[in-house]
């Protein structure tokens, strides 16, 4: 839109990237907030609908001219693949491959800083070592879309009596403290034996486009951000987001609040919004932890203090 | 690009509009410049590069949006049909119809003011009425393209002394004069028998992206307004120019030159280049009447006084 950039977040890991959503427009705002393209590894797309997808050949074709030549990943609903492909007919010879994942039914774990920086598809979440993990859950909207879970885990801290108690010679300790197991003089040592406690992580949650379910609010627990859809301010206009699929503010800061988040940042705003600020105390007054979001807003997450 | 809108071009003839290409956030640029998106009745596609291309996706679904139930005509060169379909994969459920025509070999003529808004392929200019033709030309890029003429004709005057000289009845010489034959008590009568002289229409030359080309000098010959590429500005650039397949400002000057145009339009700029003005005296030295695009230019063509 003329004064506002449509809805995408790029999340930046120790340098690697991840997009979830990417509509007309998007590689301009990446460009504005100088994000690079080369090291975007993975795209979620959340559905199939123009505002978070147009932006899709315009920007693999930037990313192929960036330079980028290790095959990158695409994320999303049912039938992307199809979409995908259609759009990519007019963007010949990307120097990189292109992996098309559809609705994913277990976790996606990624190392995001090793070489290969391929997806893994587990079975449950893996807290052994420092990797990014994504979730994904069915919404409801007027076409299948999904919600997504961002986890980067937190390795346990090394603990000195555990690795003594277990016997584990003080040539290895480091080793396995970066997560690798060990042969070591014929025996194996796996790096359980020299961590502590788990750790918290950081969960990110993002929910775009679709009307408030019980299964949001489970999916979303303890999230450190939820960015929530808030596409009508007004509770007046609660029948237009029951109509079109979508959630007022009031409906987002509910859901932030039985899913115990730690912090609401609403986005998605209906063209007709001019100033979401305006509508803030209807997600406030259920959530006090809300954020309008507005184009360009940055923020860091980090590891809790110990 | 963050300071500057890829190249486009809508015209406006009375209220029904024709766009010529349509990077990703051409809709963006209507928006801003408020041009309404309904009466829009063809786009004409020079090629098939995403920054030519990728916004239109995002536009079509807006016109869907708007309310259009005519069909819209795109034209372009050989293969447009199989990238738009492809791009058209993720639009569903439009209002209208798309008519596409490929690599036009003759001219298209359009009466923009009627209510069927058909192309037909014509073999010549007609210039009995008032309407728009187009006519296209291969350029030299790295894939198919095509450089367009829009013909707006006018039609002759009146000339009540022709009138009576062909023993035209006073009674249809107003319905012959709107370029309408006529059947009048068992006598058909035809336009030319009340019109006199031919007068000068409106001729504007649309050309990008290629090399210099003889026949690019002789197709835009005498054209109100020349759009012409001028993608380096730096006569030093002319290696990048040939290898790129582009033009440098001198030699997009040198065509207007040859074509003896009124007036060169230069667009379609690296996006190395900050600000073209610093490379105006490369295109004026060589022809005078020469104008940098900017996002939002604006220029009205209006038939001579006589």
């Amino acid at each position: 839109m003329p004064n506002r950039y449509l809805s995408s977040l790029l999340m930046n890991y120790k340098g690697r990237k991840i997009l979830i959503d990417c509509g007309e427009g998007t590689q301009v705002a990446m460009k504005i907030m100088k994000t690079g393209f080369k090291a975007l590894d993975i795209i979620c797309i959340t559905h199939a609908h123009g505002d978070h997808l147009f932006g899709l050949p315009g920007l693999l074709s930037t990313l192929g001219n960036s330079g980028r030549i290790e095959p990158i990943t695409i994320i999303g609903p049912s039938g992307i693949e199809e979409i995908i492909n259609g759009l990519m007919v007019a963007v010949s010879g990307l120097p990189y491959e292109i992996n098309i994942i559809e609705n994913p039914k277990n976790y996606l774990s990624l190392d995001l800083l090793a070489n290969s920086k391929q997806l893994r598809q587990v079975n449950e979440k893996d807290f052994s070592t420092e990797n990014i993990m994504i979730e994904a859950l069915e919404l409801d909207h007027s076409l299948p879309c999904l919600g997504y879970n961002f986890y980067v885990f937190r390795r346990p801290k090394f603990s000195p009596e555990k690795a003594t108690s277990n016997q584990v010679p003080k040539k290895i300790w480091q080793k396995l403290q970066t997560g690798e197991a060990v042969n070591y003089q014929n025996k194996m040592y796996e790096p359980y034996m020299v961590l502590g406690e788990k750790r918290k992580g950081i969960k990110l949650s993002y929910i775009t486009d679709t009307r408030p379910l019980d299964t949001i609010a489970e999916f979303i627990k303890d999230s450190d951000l939820f960015i929530c859809e808030g596409t009508y301010g007004d509770n007046n206009d609660l029948h237009k987001a029951i109509k079109n699929k979508h959630m007022t503010f009031s409906e987002a800061a509910e859901l932030a609040d039985k899913g115990k988040v730690a912090e609401l940042l609403l986005t998605h705003f209906s063209p007709a919004i001019n100033e979401p600020e305006e509508y803030k105390v209807n997600a406030e007054s259920i959530f006090k932890n809300t954020i309008i979001g507005y184009d360009g807003f940055f923020k860091s997450l980090t590891f809790e203090e110990e």
